[in-house]
Protein backbone atom coordinates (compact mmCIF):
# COMPACT_ATOMS: atom_id res chain seq x y z
CA UNK A 1 0.00 0.00 0.00
CA UNK A 2 1.02 3.78 -0.52
CA UNK A 3 0.95 6.26 2.20
CA UNK A 4 1.33 9.74 1.65
CA UNK A 5 2.72 12.04 4.71
CA UNK A 6 2.20 15.86 4.55
CA UNK A 7 5.09 17.48 6.40
CA UNK A 8 4.89 21.08 7.15
CA UNK A 9 5.74 23.93 10.01
CA UNK A 10 3.89 24.91 13.01
CA UNK A 11 1.38 27.91 12.08
CA UNK A 12 3.20 30.04 14.64
CA UNK A 13 7.32 29.16 12.94
CA UNK A 14 8.66 31.32 10.27
CA UNK A 15 9.05 30.08 7.20
CA UNK A 16 12.14 31.73 5.39
CA UNK A 17 11.61 29.61 2.08
CA UNK A 18 7.94 30.24 2.06
CA UNK A 19 8.78 33.96 2.53
CA UNK A 20 11.25 34.16 -0.59
CA UNK A 21 8.89 32.04 -2.63
CA UNK A 22 6.37 34.19 -2.30
CA UNK A 23 8.47 37.23 -3.29
CA UNK A 24 9.69 35.76 -6.07
CA UNK A 25 6.29 35.40 -7.82
CA UNK A 26 5.19 38.59 -6.64
CA UNK A 27 8.34 39.90 -8.78
CA UNK A 28 7.13 37.28 -11.89
CA UNK A 29 3.71 39.68 -11.68
CA UNK A 30 1.62 37.11 -9.60
CA UNK A 31 0.17 39.99 -7.60
CA UNK A 32 -2.66 37.71 -5.70
CA UNK A 33 -0.06 35.73 -3.63
CA UNK A 34 -1.01 36.41 0.02
CA UNK A 35 0.91 33.91 1.72
CA UNK A 36 3.37 30.73 0.74
CA UNK A 37 4.62 28.02 3.03
CA UNK A 38 6.82 25.62 1.73
CA UNK A 39 6.53 21.81 3.49
CA UNK A 40 7.66 18.18 2.69
CA UNK A 41 5.15 15.44 1.06
CA UNK A 42 6.91 11.99 1.35
CA UNK A 43 5.71 8.72 0.09
CA UNK A 44 6.58 6.00 1.60
CA UNK A 45 5.25 2.07 -0.39
CA UNK A 46 4.38 -0.57 3.20
CA UNK A 47 4.15 -4.29 2.27
CA UNK A 48 2.07 -3.78 5.37
CA UNK A 49 -1.58 -5.78 4.80
CA UNK A 50 -2.98 -4.23 7.78
CA UNK A 51 -4.25 -0.54 7.45
CA UNK A 52 -4.51 0.08 11.08
CA UNK A 53 -0.94 -1.48 11.72
CA UNK A 54 -0.09 1.05 8.79
CA UNK A 55 -1.14 3.81 10.30
CA UNK A 56 0.47 3.11 13.80
CA UNK A 57 3.23 2.15 11.87
CA UNK A 58 3.62 5.67 9.79
CA UNK A 59 2.82 7.52 13.62
CA UNK A 60 5.77 6.50 14.89
CA UNK A 61 8.18 6.46 11.87
CA UNK A 62 6.86 10.28 11.80
CA UNK A 63 7.55 10.90 15.52
CA UNK A 64 10.88 9.11 15.36
CA UNK A 65 12.46 10.51 12.31
CA UNK A 66 10.60 12.45 9.44
CA UNK A 67 9.03 15.09 11.24
CA UNK A 68 10.54 17.59 14.21
CA UNK A 69 7.46 17.95 16.89
CA UNK A 70 9.05 20.77 17.93
CA UNK A 71 8.54 22.94 14.77
CA UNK A 72 6.46 20.46 12.27
CA UNK A 73 2.88 19.32 12.22
CA UNK A 74 2.10 15.66 10.05
CA UNK A 75 -0.33 14.35 8.69
CA UNK A 76 -0.91 10.38 6.92
CA UNK A 77 -2.84 9.50 3.99
CA UNK A 78 -3.09 5.98 3.30
CA UNK A 79 -4.59 4.50 -0.22
CA UNK B 1 -8.07 30.95 -1.39
CA UNK B 2 -6.21 27.92 -0.44
CA UNK B 3 -3.99 25.85 -3.31
CA UNK B 4 -1.74 23.07 -2.29
CA UNK B 5 0.57 22.00 -4.69
CA UNK B 6 2.27 18.70 -4.41
CA UNK B 7 5.71 18.19 -6.49
CA UNK B 8 7.10 15.02 -7.02
CA UNK B 9 10.24 13.90 -9.06
CA UNK B 10 9.33 11.83 -12.15
CA UNK B 11 9.18 8.22 -12.00
CA UNK B 12 12.43 7.76 -13.81
CA UNK B 13 14.42 9.83 -11.88
CA UNK B 14 16.60 8.94 -9.16
CA UNK B 15 15.76 10.19 -5.64
CA UNK B 16 18.96 9.81 -3.46
CA UNK B 17 17.34 11.36 -0.41
CA UNK B 18 14.37 9.40 -0.47
CA UNK B 19 16.89 6.05 -0.36
CA UNK B 20 18.35 7.25 2.60
CA UNK B 21 15.10 7.79 4.41
CA UNK B 22 14.28 4.45 3.23
CA UNK B 23 17.43 3.16 4.85
CA UNK B 24 17.06 5.32 8.01
CA UNK B 25 13.76 3.90 8.36
CA UNK B 26 14.97 -0.28 7.67
CA UNK B 27 17.59 0.80 10.30
CA UNK B 28 15.30 1.50 12.54
CA UNK B 29 13.04 -1.51 12.45
CA UNK B 30 10.59 -0.79 10.42
CA UNK B 31 11.16 -3.49 7.51
CA UNK B 32 8.07 -3.18 5.88
CA UNK B 33 9.10 -0.29 3.98
CA UNK B 34 9.65 -0.99 0.40
CA UNK B 35 9.84 2.48 -1.20
CA UNK B 36 10.42 6.27 -0.22
CA UNK B 37 10.17 9.35 -2.11
CA UNK B 38 10.77 12.84 -1.20
CA UNK B 39 8.90 15.77 -2.78
CA UNK B 40 7.63 19.12 -2.28
CA UNK B 41 4.94 20.61 -0.57
CA UNK B 42 3.85 23.91 -1.32
CA UNK B 43 0.67 26.01 0.28
CA UNK B 44 0.17 28.95 -1.18
CA UNK B 45 -2.73 31.57 -0.13
CA UNK B 46 -4.19 33.62 -3.28
CA UNK B 47 -7.09 36.58 -3.45
CA UNK B 48 -8.62 35.41 -6.59
CA UNK B 49 -11.77 35.29 -6.32
CA UNK B 50 -11.74 32.95 -9.70
CA UNK B 51 -11.29 29.22 -9.40
CA UNK B 52 -10.52 28.72 -12.94
CA UNK B 53 -8.43 31.78 -13.38
CA UNK B 54 -6.40 30.38 -10.09
CA UNK B 55 -5.76 27.66 -11.26
CA UNK B 56 -4.27 28.85 -14.59
CA UNK B 57 -2.43 31.37 -12.22
CA UNK B 58 -1.24 28.03 -10.43
CA UNK B 59 -0.48 26.33 -13.67
CA UNK B 60 2.04 29.22 -14.27
CA UNK B 61 3.79 29.44 -11.16
CA UNK B 62 4.52 25.95 -11.29
CA UNK B 63 5.88 26.37 -14.95
CA UNK B 64 7.74 29.08 -14.58
CA UNK B 65 9.19 28.98 -10.88
CA UNK B 66 7.91 26.09 -8.64
CA UNK B 67 8.76 22.97 -10.22
CA UNK B 68 11.60 21.73 -12.39
CA UNK B 69 9.56 19.88 -15.40
CA UNK B 70 12.64 18.29 -16.68
CA UNK B 71 12.59 15.89 -13.55
CA UNK B 72 9.54 16.49 -11.40
CA UNK B 73 5.64 16.70 -11.86
CA UNK B 74 3.41 18.90 -10.44
CA UNK B 75 -0.33 18.43 -9.26
CA UNK B 76 -2.40 21.57 -7.96
CA UNK B 77 -5.04 20.75 -5.97
CA UNK B 78 -8.13 24.67 -5.25
CA UNK B 79 -9.50 24.18 -1.94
Amino acid sequence: MLAKIYITLKKDVLDPQGSVIANSLKSLGFNNVEDVRQGKFIEIKLNNKDKDDAQKQLGEMCEKLLANLVIEDYKIEIE
